[in-house]
């Protein structure tokens, strides 16, 4: 396997795709164009997360995808430590900034697709929490022109042949009202944050909002979709999962769903590998991956 | 294994509970109490399908549960063989017909509860399609007067542990809906029996059909439900779970929904024991019967 970075925009750091790509063997499948996906870790927009990065490109590797986890641009550049001492921001970290970095990502790995040895057509996006929000946006905007007219790129370049969403948020209105519903104080300050993140203002107005729900947005042209969720998850509820599954349900947009009963937010993996505690390790849903795989190999397309 | 069939009423034979009563053995869990699980069929209130029926109370058995199958008032009393040529309907099935004969069916099994063996507080009801419609229907109107009016006990007594709900109708103004929609005559004609068999004519009005809806009676009282369907049901669409989790969801009832990618209207447990063709052999969506199996162990209550 080759590892590298790959910095995404000249001039600046604030976006990067760590590489894991597979080595072509003289042994078996020689020149063989694999599948490949690319792996947008949650963090609220504020920071992305190593527990849903390389243990997950591992695993993926593992099964014969080449992958790629995109280190989009975030609030912050720094992880944070001390939740009283933020480190400075990154005030042009709104979007449609992560979702250029995403497109680029998608028309970057698509331009080296003869030297890796990439199936072009078969190349997911996979996205947990905020990067399921990145990942879906991707899903259901790939083809407007803004991204053309930005990147300069055809739109197909962009195109993600399928979609993994764990525990995506899809739907900023609903995350707003739950944010209000849950009078907790933490939770709104944390709502107002990532809204800085995403939309540039702590309180966007509900067209804002929407503009951001992927769930509105769902047309005949987004890709084949899994979501996984788990009912009982407290920061970003189940039912942006189900929203978005309605969507594609009356867009006849292939999709799979998986609610599991429970488990807390931020599950990665659900095993040890991505566990920083236990409450991480959830056999139950950790089901989701294997699933997952097998749904790959029949939908994307 | 006892097995035998009891009649529900006296002096009416179309409603009869097919008993697989596990025997008590000196040898192991001598006197254990064992949950319980009372199968409904499906069979568009027409009938009920006998794919849905032995071979899934079996499976439960199997695994260490007493199983009941009811045969629920439809109604045709006899098997369809020719759509041209039906049999003489039963102008008596309508609602609350089947669900009273559902809501028997518990008092009954815990009337039993001693003899048999049974864990009173750990009776699932489990139903497929229509059957899952009449599942759905004791566990969102389990506790109210008219039930206790018509049969005399206690409502406690009707209270379903759990619900498994594989491809329900949960939804008729969806169904309707949708039957106008598809604009094929044969679908439509379908509804119009079936809204003979569960309204007592062939044109139910809007709020008619509400009144049957579970998925617009969820409340606090709802037990915890497990949901299975494919997202490509052509027959009855997975919206209908998808609806029935968002309720849920709304009233805090325990809930886990899987939505696999694909497969017919009617798989029933999705392997050769259940098969009358090809398409009902589904390796993916049969995943659903361990599930809730381990679903059950942890969430019946």
């Amino acid at each position: 396997m080759l590892t590298q970075t790959i910095q995404l925009w000249d001039g600046r750091d604030d976006a990067r795709v760590e590489c894991y790509v597979l080595y072509d063997s003289p042994e078996f499948q020689t020149g063989a164009r694999r599948p490949a996906v690319v792996i947008c870790p949650g963090g609220a927009y504020l920071g992305t997360s190593d527990r849903e990065a390389e243990p997950v490109a591992l695993r993926f590797a593992a099964a014969g995808y080449h992958a790629f986890v995109l280190r989009y641009t975030t609030y912050f550049k720094e992880r944070i430590t001390d939740w009283r001492q933020l480190p400075p921001p990154n005030e042009r970290s709104a979007f449609p900034r992560p979702l250029f970095d995403l497109a680029k990502t998608m028309a970057l790995v698509r331009s080296r697709a003869e030297e890796w040895r990439v199936d072009a057509g078969r190349i997911a996006v996979a996205g947990f929490s905020a990067g399921g929000h990145l990942a879906a946006s991707l899903g259901v905007h790939w083809h407007e022109p803004f991204l053309n007219e930005a990147l300069g790129e055809d739109n197909e370049s962009f195109r993600p042949n399928a979609l993994i969403l764990g525990y995506p948020v899809l739907d900023n209105r609903l995350m707003r009202d739950e944010a209000i519903r849950a009078q907790d104080e933490r939770k709104a300050g944390l709502f107002r944050l990532y809204s800085q993140a995403v939309f540039g203002v702590p309180d966007p107005a509900d067209e804002q909002l929407a503009a951001r729900s992927p769930a509105l947005h769902v047309s005949g042209r987004t890709p084949p979709a899994f979501i996984w969720h788990t009912a009982d998850d407290e920061l970003v509820s189940a039912q942006n999962a189900l929203n978005f599954a309605l969507a594609c349900a009356r867009n006849n947009v292939p999709y799979e769903l998986h609610v599991f009963a429970s488990g807390v937010h931020g599950l990665s993996l659900g095993d040890e590998t991505t566990a920083s505690g236990p409450e991480h390790v959830n056999p139950e849903a950790a089901a989701w991956f294997q699933l997952a795989l097998n749904w790959l190999k029949k939908y994307m397309s």
